[in-house]
């Protein structure tokens, strides 16, 4: 067992506390990125993972490989090229202000690295599951084409693929919209991850919920999931997130499963003190990846992922930093936060 | 269009996060002091402003006026003379316990200067909209006969004069009470602003309203800002803010306006997760001034001064750092804090 | 009228902010420990103290007797001996995430300090009230024994003796159960203190009130204190904390006590922003020590303990460093939270 | 008197202390780049100045303009367009180990921008002195080709033109060689600024002085800005700053300038215990520039020059935040580091 | 034995590292003062000591009784009155930067109190060492009484009064001269010290020394010396620091004694990597007054004196955070600085 | 080539900048210990290492790990058991002042581990190099009969084994002095790493150099380093560290090698502005392993391992974070600290 990604990660430069931007000269240096961060999750439940990216030949670099090799993620198969580390940029929201986020991606060696720069064969071998997001395609068009390449390259040896849409508004600025690429990619996909709007926006998937409202309506839900797998036969299971985003820190979370059998909709989460919710998708992401490898019931699964990534938002930073004791403990029922002592 | 506001700029010296006074060894330092706040709230929306008072001349004068001309603020009428710095300490309080202000702004610049150390004519060349607060009459005799002086020339020019009447009560603490000099003043303003216990403390106008017990009657309101307008017929207009303070980081935040034709009560926000509570009523009058002198109708200027307001709660430091375009989101109906990328 | 307390006072080391064990390289230092905590509430509230404990001559140590001579708590027992300053590390959780401690008190002077190192003729010298915990007996097979006799020798000396029970799981690891040793140190005490599981785990007594759940049941207190006082006949009062723990930062808070001649249950408190928990029981029991010694009526001492505690809730660090006012105005009905200036 | 500054300001993120990157994780965020640190400098001084530089429509850039225009800096020449803000990586040596900076300047807004952007008529209105550096050529051939258009615009309009060559050897890397450029600037220029070794590098003027042994020959000094000038006849004064470099924290500091007539080595400063290094050029620069436009004297200019940029090095920052009286000071010889109480 | 001092004790507000003032929005929190700094070395010295001063009612001013207890300082005799904590802005110099103090006294509760607010029968009950310094008549006219006052009480009670002269040109702004007060002052005191330039400034006293130039010529100090204790017969001792500055971190560091019987000069310490240099001459002062109530001989009180306060500029803080024994260690000749482990 | 090391890693908490302990309620928080010290550095120059050590389960300890395996240090055959993460307190001196180390490694796993919990066929699968010091043995009984059961385990399998003496005045607490157990380590010992004092407090060989006046006589050591061989002739290599110590900021640094045919001494490196001098010794091991196993030269591996150490003593923390380039750039000559741009 061995889940494999591929993806862009890189420095986060978060201003202190609720500060906006550089209200005071200082910034809280870090590394995430959705791919980068499910593999990290995983290696805290002990899994074997391996992150692939491309990135420069300097300090903050090694910095960033020094981190995830720490966590016990595999880094062979971090190509080192021309380009720069990407960087994004993080404000935290509270109340009804919202967090923002300023990518600065452009001309980072993941970016600009061709499909023919990675060893796809080295890349794949042991490999029993691959994963992929909708943020990867959607930073230039090497991208697109390196993650097509990947998955195809991930089916032809069997492999599981899962891709979690993540659509990004703030990306897909080379030219090509989501809708040209995403549903290719989901061609080649097994395990269909989503929020509420990504179906949408990244596969053309008309739901007429509406996501500011702060409501969802679940049968809507079974409806759009349906449909996914009806239009991509491949695709053996859907899941989807549901956030009720009351404000910036309160939130109520929550996800659903299709697996062309039942459809089933988690436990809720309220979540009222939110510490910082970066993340909280890939955490449900890796959350649903190792329930799938683990448990033998999908809705068991699928409460794993939600429970950890439940957890995400009380952590700060991009990674999830919870053991599988800790995630199973709130899935047992305990989320009283009493001290442990 | 030129917004001029006079009073008294001060370092803002906060315990670190919600720490008691003195817990650590070290001191936030920034500036605010209520007419400031308005001025870089204004020019925060792009209107031109002029912040008048007197400052020493010593390297943290010099740091303040620095960080005002950074905002965009005209800083060309401040004076320097003897004095001081004023300083106010600042503890952040949690559920039921309060925030703290400890003043410590005797002996002052502003607070000795004289009226005849300001050059009026330099001052008002251009100002459209003159502002004032109570808090500057309540320093000492000095500014209690220089703001009076202020909005006689003001209105001599034929400047909107409006004034946050803003009680405190460990100011005036120079011999004469609020109710000796807020009447007279009110007697040269157009807009008058005031929270829930201001009319009583400042105008000695009664309102039976409980304060403290976080329950709100609005009815209450529309009698009262009727006997203010009644008392000052040269009153246009009398906004209200009124606060429900839960406890010391939840607060339910609304306001109320009459304008002699109409009274109307905004929209309410709550607000469960304060960052900041200080700088609150100024960012409203800001907000209010920004909205009369843009929109064509009151409840319209009212809604943008309640929302400037409330995300002011979820901002560090005395100014509302903020920009039209987040105001009017916030107006708009999005107040659901989902992350901006 | 001097409160004398015994028990281990420790070295704080906590994750900054929310984060997880170094997360990053730096730790907040602060000093605490059970009985240590209810001298300096006592001391902020202007009675005489004095602690008792055994430390190391180094700097850690000197560091530690100025920090509780600052707040006026007297150290003049405080033995210097072999052995560490014991630590504990603390990481804040959050929402479903609970807050954890690991102890490292192995080998520290206290836990080797044997009965006969201390003078207890010195210690009881003008002593009125002696007030310990059943954390003091847990740490070591010597801290026992020093426990026993600590009580015993103040029942000699007709000084009434307080007992908080403070069962905790990861201590007793030293081969003998609480429940062998608890109950003989409860036979000399006056003033039993608990929370909800403490009596159960502490004396042995069952309750089946589940304290995961959240919710509680008062006449089942009413019950457990009326057991507690026939078993121990020698007990006068019986004063239980009812902690309602909806998440890491969402408690709600109140206590009950039992005397022999009425059942009194507080006021609640809703506490929704948790700065630090830690503490919150030393705090109940210094406010009802405070309270019993200072208010004619064991209900008016028991609202000064839950509002003096219900504030600890909003202090960072181990101790409660609120006044007698600001516990009194809580009483008294102001939980606005309002600034005060 | 108006001096005007072109080129790229960058977001300066440095780690803490002396720490090597990411060995904790913050960085320290201010803003800096050679001409805007000459612009800060000149406004410490209370000059007019403007500085002129293309940035993107984002908060970073945002307040990076705030800054400058908090020190007085004139940014209504700044133009706003696609592209990032460029950010530059300090770490901070100590003794044998030097500081290390990783430029991160790829696809800035300024490295995009072509020169028909830029407003001449409006940039140079009012300007009587243009000064530029060989950093902003070396970015790429867009800012190259903008260099060289600014100067010839500046010499069109009779402005004084000054060029501190600068040279970078990690810059330089879009294909075209410094010695490729420099020079055709270099004749639109009257006075040259440069240090040991940026006439060899730039200009290709070579100068037999080893600059890592730390010693500096003058009479080679007197040679190679008599060559400059031979081959530029065009220029009118040559200073070259003369750096003793014996560890990371302690160098030697002069200075020497040719004007044609004389060749005058200034005062030599021993620097034991450098603060911040980076930008001392800069602020050598400016002092000159101030200097030659306030005294009557090249020497007494160049004395200025080298007091100004010795303050520096004790000086947090890019920015030298000094006042013409504290170099005035150093200048008339006090130089003992006395506290001013 | 029992030292008492009287003066005042401020909050000293420092920028962070060598930032220039409001660099960075934070300062450094501590608290300090001449007088009160003698009373902490005294105090860590294990001597017995009360300082005196008048403080407002204020949770500043308990904060700073709260660290002087710490240390054991006696704080019975300090009065609560109206006024303010008194201030002072400090800002670290480095190489050829001077360090800077602003003083923000201004109407702080010591500069208002009178002669007869002080109850000077219990300030002197079981005193046997007064001190006191040139700073505290140089505040207010009260303070200078109050000096005077405290002088003549503490002779009517036969204690032995010691006082540094301490000049300070940014104080003595009430309207009279130091040469007014100091020498009546003086003909109360029993042991003079002085730094350098003090005996002019103070007492109208001439001595040739440039103090600028760094280069301090011995042979002047016994004639200088020679001339106070001549015009004050009272005087028994002088004793002045003779300090070489070389560069705001690095000064040469020596004191000379005069007892009428011989003139003494110590051994002559460099210190390189000044820390803080604050309060040097306070902590000399106290480790003369320990050595000369401990030591047989008055050489050795002077090298204990100035190895003390070699050792004050290694420490943070105007507190002179040492021991007898390291004082001792250094004064036996081990400066090597080598880990202690 | 893989280099094997075993002994004790420690949490370390420094307390901030130069503060005294617990000055501020802060301390900084790494980890290190010398023979981890030693993986680190040989990770850092790309070499196979395995660190061997006991920690308890506990989060601290899984960090520990987590940074070690960061490092690229191999972490597979450290055990996990019963006991404490051991802890050393850092204070940093500056000038007279010395820093300071509290150690607290009483009851660590560590030291509670006996020979045989070891899998000493797993450690040394591949090991060609196994290092060891003296400060491992001096922690218990049991870490002096693992080291030395270390050595014979190593050298039954024909492994070099390189031993630093690195005697510790503060250790040695269990009864057994340094000089029972050293010589019985040295005799399984190829290459013999000492410091001044060592092989005296070690192996009882004197040495009539005195530390503490900071002169180093060099013939000193040629004859010392002759007797240890001669003493100890399975010893093939002696190498000695030379400091001068200044101060505590001030060092000189080079260091002697005797391979039974030349003794060699190094280059020395004057070092003015220690950052951190803690782990000194252990760059200079790491340096000499590196060294001997890269060079052909027992004087270029000396060099290496002097150049190496002496850019230690710029760099934060326990680790030398330095490259095989940045340490081959100080041998080649250029130590002027240049800004590497």
């Amino acid at each position: 067992m061995k889940v494999t990604t591929l993806g862009e990660i890189m420095l986060r430069l978060k201003s202190p506390g609720h500060e906006r931007f550089m209200q005071s000269p200082s910034l809280e240096a870090t590394f995430g990125g959705g791919e980068a961060n499910v593999c990290v999750s995983l290696a805290n439940y002990d899994m074997e993972t391996d992150f692939v990216t491309a990135l420069p030949e300097n300090d903050l670099a090694d910095a960033c490989i020094r981190q995830l090799r720490g966590f016990g993620v595999g880094t062979s198969n971090i190509i080192r090229r021309e380009g720069r580390v990407g960087i994004y940029f993080l404000e935290t929201g509270a109340n009804q202000r919202p967090s923002k986020v300023i990518y600065d991606r452009a001309a980072s060696s993941v970016s600009l690295a061709s499909a023919d720069e990675y060893n796809w064969d080295k890349i794949f071998e042991g490999t029993t599951w691959f994963h992929i997001t909708g943020i990867t395609p959607a930073i230039s068009a090497q991208t697109a084409e390196v993650t097509l390449r990947a998955v195809m390259e991930a089916k032809k040896r069997s492999i599981t693929v899962s891709c979690d849409l993540n659509y990004r508004k703030n990306l897909w600025k080379y030219g090509v919209a989501a809708t040209k690429i995403m549903p290719k990619i989901t061609e080649y996909t097994d395990v269909v991850i989503a929020n509420e709007e990504d179906c949408q926006k990244s596969l053309g998937i008309t739901n007429d919920t509406d996501v500011t409202s702060g409501k969802i309506d679940d049968s809507k839900y079974k409806e759009l999931t349906d449909k996914v797998m009806e239009l991509y036969p491949n695709v053996s299971k859907v899941a989807v997130t549901l956030r009720e985003s009351i404000s910036a820190d309160h939130n109520n979370w929550r996800a659903c499963i299709n697996n062309g059998k039942e459809f089933y909709v988690s436990k809720k989460y309220e979540i009222r003190d939110i510490i910082d919710r970066v993340g909280g998708g890939d955490s449900f992401a890796a959350g649903l990846i190792y329930g799938l490898n683990t448990y033998d019931s999908d809705t068991k699964a699928l409460e794993f992922a939600v429970a950890a990534s439940c957890l995400k938002h009380s952590i700060e930073g991009d990674f999830n930093r919870v053991s599988v004791k800790e995630v199973e403990n709130l899935m047992g029922g305990d989320g009283s936060g009493r001290v442990q002592r």
